[in-house]
């Protein structure tokens, strides 16, 4: 298995050679919020619980399926840095990706791609997440196609669907006009129609205040990303981990998942200490895939998977639900630990 | 329509090009101002309220007028940078700018011009409000002068007139000594006078404390504007956005502008959501009309007013009037959101 | 007059021309204090209070004395930036100083020098306030010469006397050994005889706590001087301006000087709102008297002291016992401004 | 004696000779935890208290022994850094260090080394205290193992040992594997174990939680140290001196040494100040051992006394029992002082 910095050197390295760095930090405007969301992410701090400790485990489950740790794969789809890099790999990578997913046991969330494409990813024969576009064309009624997405994800054997709300105003990079021919936002009842109309669990991905957390439970979701789309959403988004404790407060035993910005084991540990079911991270597994393709994402995964074990070792935490939030120290002088408020 | 980018690179292209780009930021003393201003804006977070949300409406009223979007030109002057730009256009520049903005549908807030001047930009067919001088020289009374020009503000169909209280000590600009020979301060009771002397809306602008925001309610002023004249009023003055909040709960619904430092659509939210009801902008619009002359002033007012409508929309504000201050999160570890205190 | 930047350039220019720059910036150890100290001094913000306000006056006393502004040369002596700086004067530059000082009417304090010395610089005609050192050596009593000195002091005339506390346990500079070999701790009994062998008021000057300022009320000293020696004194010392507010509520309406670190008329005003009675300046006195000689130290405070005017006439402090602490805010997130607590 | 600069520049120059420098900062994954412990470490600042103060004592006991200051060499063991610079002393350098810190009157902390090495050390002639690490091979129990190193170190006249706890899970340097194969948790009872089978004090070193600590209580253990192993535990560790605090109010009058990160008299008086009864540093100690040889040990232990002596003076404490806490300021805007919580 490749160390951390093996997977990354040599993934930075390729992703330079294609000018590609700037790829990996996309974000709206003055793109601030994966800056502000790091800072705060680093402020905050861990002590140690070795007294009466263990070696970890980090098996959990999610929505009834029993996952061997919470690092999962975040929403994917063909991106400008993967079709930048594509003169490494015979195409197609995306199904690359995907079995070093598998590989690795974990789940692969993804996010806008054909039917046809699902199907290839599936073959890999991982947990398959499929979060769907909110879909809109003035003068047309995109009700039915999303259905039928929800409804293909179902029969395929998805383990879980779900809609990006946060693109409900078009996707936007830098100053570039907002990408929103066709996408717009939902009603509540359109969104409840959704959750509805399948039996698989339903995801709310681009939460990002207690305000929405509520109202995905008022609908029915069974689940939320908290995430901020990589920055994409909304320039000076407030940091993920700074919202995180109050919406696990409102909503409850929900299942919440993180994703934007999680690189290490301890950024993953901070994440379910302050109220994540699950965290997502996609930026590092695309440098690991950049410099050693399928092999490098299972890797990575492994390597982040044994972090987090080590750290839940070292904090005193025998498993994924004994996880006590007052590990976290936030940054000085608030002088609180993590408790959820 | 132009992009932010290109508007903002090719204009500072040009102000480089005429060593100007000082002019862009200048201040009294240590010039600590805005920096102090520019840090504190950026450490206010967003979060996103998508659940239930609509495409935003930016219209609004300002003193009774019905406005497409409350994003105002600050009060211009014939200043060093545009005098530096000159070479660029054939005078008179003030003109096209005010034609520019007369163009985006929004109004001009005009500074120290002559008579003459105010006639020419009121031309260009938009709003016009006009900030009056406190001038002062010994031994003369100039309240005759002042009245005149307030007088002539009210025939000509200015939308509002006011009066700039920052510069009653001179404006001073870095260590040269303070341009003061005709400036100086005015009584309450002489404010007052000029307040009942038009029936236009009186606002004063320069306001940055409770302290006179009361003092200006007290004269019967319409509005204020918060500001500290860019930088050119007083060294280390307490950031726009810090005092806003307290402002605006000592005044209750008086009309509050804002200006000084804003330059995104995410700082006019900001502003909005912490108790103002206009922003004034003229930085940016220097910056775009040095590239791009009067089309460029135009262009980047709808940026920004389309900035501010999608980030509205994002964050659950469906209407001005329904901007809720809470969507703002103080710098940690603060850990207040932007309620009115 | 010239004006600041014309007296700070040139000035730091010639320091430069003999590597002194180091010597304007002493310290203990890691010399952390100046850099620590002026953070928080510029971390602190003013609102304007331009309402009802007018051209503010200066004027105020001190110990009984009318004084044109609070500002005054704090303790100086024959230090190794002077001798460094000899080659551009011929000696005694000491004089030239006083001459300066007192041109400017204000007053001189004056540290470690003889009784000719101190004679030399009476002449200049302005007030001179004397620091006597804490001497001790082995096996002797000092006692007796130090009496000496404060007779001398109150025979020659001078406004204050006083000893700097903070030189208990010696000088020391960086990690050169710290310079004590006659200097030592003096009982609070030894301290109260001093105060009471003169007429003349007894400042302390070295205070940094309120622990000790209730101790210099207690041994009938009429002033204290908040300080920490220019940094000389300890490493990772508070800043002046944090622990100024807990002294003046501490000890009510005694006398309280500051010193080390003040540049500007702001940072003056900032001193002053949280309690201080007067400000003393050096380092950028002697950076005026490297580029432009006695002219330069006379020009200089009096640059500073406009400075302060039209500061406080923009924050609408009328007279020196008119400034309000709460014209300073407090660096966020304690949003809590400058009342005296 | 030499200066803490000619110790420091000396040492430094060889350690950048051998291309060392980056081991003196070892840490795990980002390395991030030296870093931010330093940070909080000098955001920290001093008040003065020289009114009825004198010249300080810093004679203390430790475990029913008399020390001349309360500042021991930390855990020490043939590491990277002494081996890369082994070309500058013929070996055994580790005795040299020994001899170095028994010349200095102070305690020599020893981490992994044979028995014969121990007795090597001890023969230098000063107090040695043996860190005893927590074995563990798989199928293979080690207690018999750990429990004669106890046994050894009490008959060879040790005047304490200790086992670190914080390496259960293994040392980890940035992204290299961890090194473990032959470390493990204790539990409880196995820990209460080797605690009472000597009559020797015990300590638990790697203490970081305020859980740890009473847990170490109620094992028996006499002592702990609160530390992170120089950075090898966690990846962004709670910094010593912030946590330090809340562990000295839960665990009363328990002894607390401390390491990681103290370099000056300074540093080491806030640890005092915050709850410690000795401080243990290495690092400088190496860098003075690398430039200087065991006379640079010797000196550097007699630099840091004397430092701390005189700050201590400085902040009015005549002795170690009699340094108040609240002579530390917490970093601003907390506002709180020091106190023990």
């Amino acid at each position: 298995m490749l160390s951390y910095r093996e997977l990354y050197e040599r993934g930075m390295e390729r992703i330079r050679a294609v000018d590609g760095v700037g790829l990996l930090d996309l974000g709206v405007e003055t793109k601030s919020q994966n800056r502000l969301n790091r800072e705060y992410l680093e402020s905050l701090t861990l002590e140690m619980r070795l007294m009466d400790s263990a070696w970890a485990s980090t098996t959990t489950s999610l929505f009834g399926h029993q996952i061997p740790h919470p690092i999962q794969c975040a929403a994917i789809c063909d991106g400008r840095l993967l079709s930048r890099l594509s003169q490494y790999w015979e195409a197609p990578y995306l199904e690359e990706i995907a079995e070093g997913v598998a590989e690795a046991g974990t789940w692969l969330w993804v996010g806008h791609v054909s039917n046809q494409d699902l199907q290839r990813l599936m073959r890999a024969g991982g947990p398959v997440a499929r979060i769907v576009k909110p879909f809109a064309n003035e003068g047309w009624d995109e009700t039915a196609g999303i259905l039928a997405e929800l409804k293909e994800a179902e029969q395929r054997g998805c383990v879980a669907v779900g809609m990006d709300i946060d693109v409900f105003y078009g996707e936007k990079t830098g100053d570039e006009p907002p990408y929103r021919y066709s996408l717009g936002p939902k009603t509540m009842d359109e969104l409840r129609r959704f959750v509805e109309a399948t039996r698989l669990p339903f995801v709310v991905k681009g939460v990002l205040s207690v305000h929405d957390a509520l109202k995905c439970k008022e609908i029915g979701a069974r689940g939320i990303v908290v995430s901020h789309h990589g920055g994409e959403a909304i320039d000076y988004a407030v940091p993920i981990l700074r919202v995180l404790p109050h919406i696990r407060q409102a909503v409850g035993d929900m299942t919440i998942l993180v994703d934007t910005g999680f690189r290490r084991g301890t950024d993953i540990l901070k994440a379910l200490a302050l109220g994540a079911n699950a965290v997502g991270v996609l930026s590092i597994l695309l440098i690991a895939f950049a410099g050693h393709g399928r092999h490098g994402v299972t890797d990575m995964i492994r390597v982040l998977a044994e972090e987090l074990r080590r750290n839940m070792s070292i904090c005193g935490c025998k498993s994924i639900d004994g996880i006590d939030s007052s590990i976290v120290w936030l940054p000085y002088p608030d002088g609180r630990r993590g408790e959820r408020p």
